[in-house]
């Protein structure tokens, strides 16, 4: 065992943390207070942006995702700030023509973002040229990273071979992305000793992984004890269930090892405490998914992908067929050639299978579905299954590609500046052309009302009031708040009710 | 790395896992369902009788433990059945006469236990030593225990050296018990190769440890590297927060290692679905404790007794003063020698901390507090403080001892038979004399009732009705169920209400 060596650690509480524990809700002013202590705790860099976080801002929040990233810069100077990046989706759902996607690199870079974590859910490198390219022009850290999955073809030599492939593109570091808490301790070890053997001692690993299944703080021990560089970590109180393993514990556990990290516990454990009662508040959004679930080594489905297609039986009033449609995913995806299941290959292939259990199997196709399996989402790992592609080709009225997509969109900029131009409050910045380019459907409306500064949809746990707008809080025919003692789960609360209609 | 190793499982879920989670409320009707997949899926053993359960079964549960122990034997025949015992300490909460010891691992056995897991709180083996000889002549498996703790003397060649005493003894196994949490990876891996070495590797040794820092299932990892026999685990739905680490998540991480265990994930998951609403349903009871909370390598103070000592300070009207508490603690464990934290110290120690805050230091002592400083519990590992000890001995009135404390004793067996056959409902068995000597306030009040068989504490989470007794649900000046639609958290539930009084 190596005697001495520093494990970075990257914190994930101001975005995956969220995204994963509270559907993306958590508001600016929620996380404000615990930026300082964040700046000074000693992290390689902090997960602040990108992800679901920019399209949540516009959606729910009414805050301009761009001045979140402003403010991140402004309260965070010490500590290089880290977005996740969908190569040439951006953060968007579609391919975006080049000029696109180096404005949007180029802009990001100049309002705060410094560590790019850029993947592509099929793992074609090429839909990451581009923005490594542009990020690496804008001075940026361009993370080059491998979506993880495991299925018949993902090896460990599979993987490694996909981080030289990362190295020749000419990344600054490779990130292994195991966004369904997939990789077993020894997997782990052995990923990580091979592309250290395979790309040399000096190329900078990263190990990103969700604690779903349990195991996953031993996968990063064994990880640290391969050679890992970096980790990421939640803090605790941020933490666990389909999130991810907490800071905290990812620390006390070097004790002894040899091995330790540059962060500050006592930074770390104030963060805790501003975060303490955070989840709470958010509970509305809440995952359903607590404590561990290992179920998912079999099915290999995130646990976000899992409430999401909950809701869309339900929403169909077939909610009783949730067995029927776990079982038609490993099928879809076996046909699809193994695509590793992360955004957005998991809503296509969970809403294909949902539409096969309902419908008869592929007697309706999803365009999106048809697009994966004619390349148009770029080359997939495995062999797809050559009837369906046929279907897919009579579905959507066009020939498979193998070409690099985004070879096939013409230059867009210009007519998409146009557009944005014309919608009543953008300002006409580039970065409200972005936003307007990413989420045309949402951006019209954001940009009217986003001189009302952002929306907080946190509520108090127990009487379910606001912390923004409390009048708000009492709705219904009873038009005076009423004081009941409730019994709920054997305890005594008091709430204010709505006569039942 | 050693190629194949079988490793061992003991399954916590009857036992410890509620005991952590639930205050051991859990009712045996609740356990039934499971017993069949938990006796089929494997385990080296099934621990579930033993530490709280016998004071909850007559307390809380109506219920004989006898009864429900004899049940465990009939229903989970061919898996080794497994309890935890306070050495001469029995279930109780005093020190007992030889022949009373002898009589109730006799009677355990009789009923049904197989392995023993026998420690002594401050880790004096004189005090287990009468145990482990009844057990042993009774035919049983008799583990002897080392209570972990972390302290300026508890090194891992102090647990090393305690181990060899255990061998001494002749114990069939060893158990390193982590009742805090606080082993750390490294740790885990030094003491579990250090007993391996010192022993010999024939010795079996196991490793309990519950979850509350997060960092233990790596230590789990560690320890079977360093060649660990068997674990101890809770299925998942009945694990994590201050309980123990995931049963499914320990078999899973093993994957690839060349380790595995014998366990059935079939049969696990079978169990882990039955148990899948337990913990809402005793929600009333649940551990304030969840997520994960690394503070406790500081204070080592288990969780269980933490929640112990907020109510202590609440029913004085001092909830404020937990801090000074927590900080008060350390010094009065170090004043004791540094006794580990585990039933009875933990009690002792929380209390008398919270009366020298409370009260001035020492002002007040406990007249459990002055026997443990006297000796009266056994000879401690560290230096005690020779000032307290003075204020001890001039409080109790006695002097300080160094024999071992059950040699005080005068024979009591037929004293207490007499004392127990002479109460109402008394059945005259030598069980029924045990319970009496263990708890003789609560036991006459259990023969009264015990005819009305077990009471099950469960409640429907969202109406708080009992499921035994469905009538008693609803309190209060509502004479009818009105259904209201109560908005909490951001949700509606329709709930019973009573006006708040």
């Amino acid at each position: 065992m190596e005697t001495r060596r520093i494990i970075d650690i990257t914190e994930l509480a101001l975005r995956d943390a969220h995204q994963s524990l509270i559907a993306t809700r958590l508001g600016i002013d929620d996380m404000i207070g615990a930026c300082r202590d964040l700046d000074e705790a000693g992290y390689w860099s902090i997960e602040c942006w990108g992800g679901a976080t920019y399209d949540a801002c516009i959606r729910y929040l009414n805050e301009d995702p761009w001045e979140r990233l402003r403010t991140f810069k402004r309260l965070m100077p010490n500590t290089p700030l880290q977005m996740l990046l969908r190569g040439q989706n951006l953060l968007g759902y579609r391919h975006y023509q080049d000029e696109v996607v180096e404005r949007f690199c180029q802009k990001s870079a100049e309002n705060g973002i410094d560590v790019f974590r850029i993947f592509d859910a099929v793992n074609d490198f090429r839909n990451i040229r581009t923005s490594v390219r542009a990020v690496k022009n804008a001075g940026g850290h361009a993370q080059g990273t491998i979506s993880y999955t495991i299925s018949p073809i993902h090896s460990t030599g599979f993987f490694v071979d996909k981080a030289r492939k990362l190295q020749d593109i000419g990344v600054d570091s490779i990130c292994i992305k195991d966004m369904a808490a997939l990789i077993k301790p020894q997997a782990a070890y052995d990923l990580v000793s091979g592309i250290k053997a395979a790309c040399g001692p000096d190329i900078r690993v990263h190990l990103h992984v969700h604690a779903t299944t349990g195991v996953t703080l031993v996968s990063l021990m064994k990880a640290v004890e391969a050679g890992v560089d970096c980790v990421d970590t939640a803090v605790s109180s941020m933490s666990l269930g389909p999130g991810h393993n907490p800071t905290e514990s990812f620390i006390e556990m070097l004790e002894g090892t040899g091995y330790s990290t540059k962060v500050d516990m006592e930074k770390v454990l104030r963060v805790k405490n501003h975060f303490m009662n955070t989840l709470e508040r958010y509970c509305q959004f809440q995952s359903r998914v607590t404590g561990v679930d290992t179920k998912i080594f079999k099915s290999q489905i995130p646990g976000g992908m899992l409430s999401n297609m909950e809701n869309q039986l339900r929403q169909q009033g077939a909610g009783d067929r949730m067995k029927e449609v776990l079982e038609e995913i490993p099928l879809v995806r076996r046909d699809t050639g193994y695509v590793p299941l992360v955004t957005p290959t998991s809503q296509i292939v969970g809403t294909q299978a949902v539409l096969n259990v309902l419908m008869g199997r592929y007697s309706v196709l999803t365009g999106e579905f048809a697009d994966l399996m004619l390349g148009y989402y770029g080359a997939v790992a495995g062999q797809k299954n050559p009837e369906v592609m046929e279907l897919a080709r009579r579905h959507a009225g066009k020939e498979p590609v193998t070409c690099r997509p985004a070879d096939l969109l013409k230059p867009e900029w210009q007519k998409l500046r146009s557009e944005a131009l014309a919608l009543e409050g953008c300002t006409g910045t580039d970065e409200d052309v972005l936003t307007y380019a990413l989420f045309p459907q949402v951006a019209p409306r954001f940009f009217v009302t986003r001189h009302e500064g952002p929306r907080n949809l946190g509520t108090d746990p127990v009487t379910g009031a606001s912390e923004t707008h409390p009048a708000e809080g009492h709705q219904g025919a009873i038009t005076g708040p009423i004081t009941y003692a409730v019994t709920l789960s054997g305890r005594q609360h008091k709430v204010t009710v709505a006569p039942y209609q």
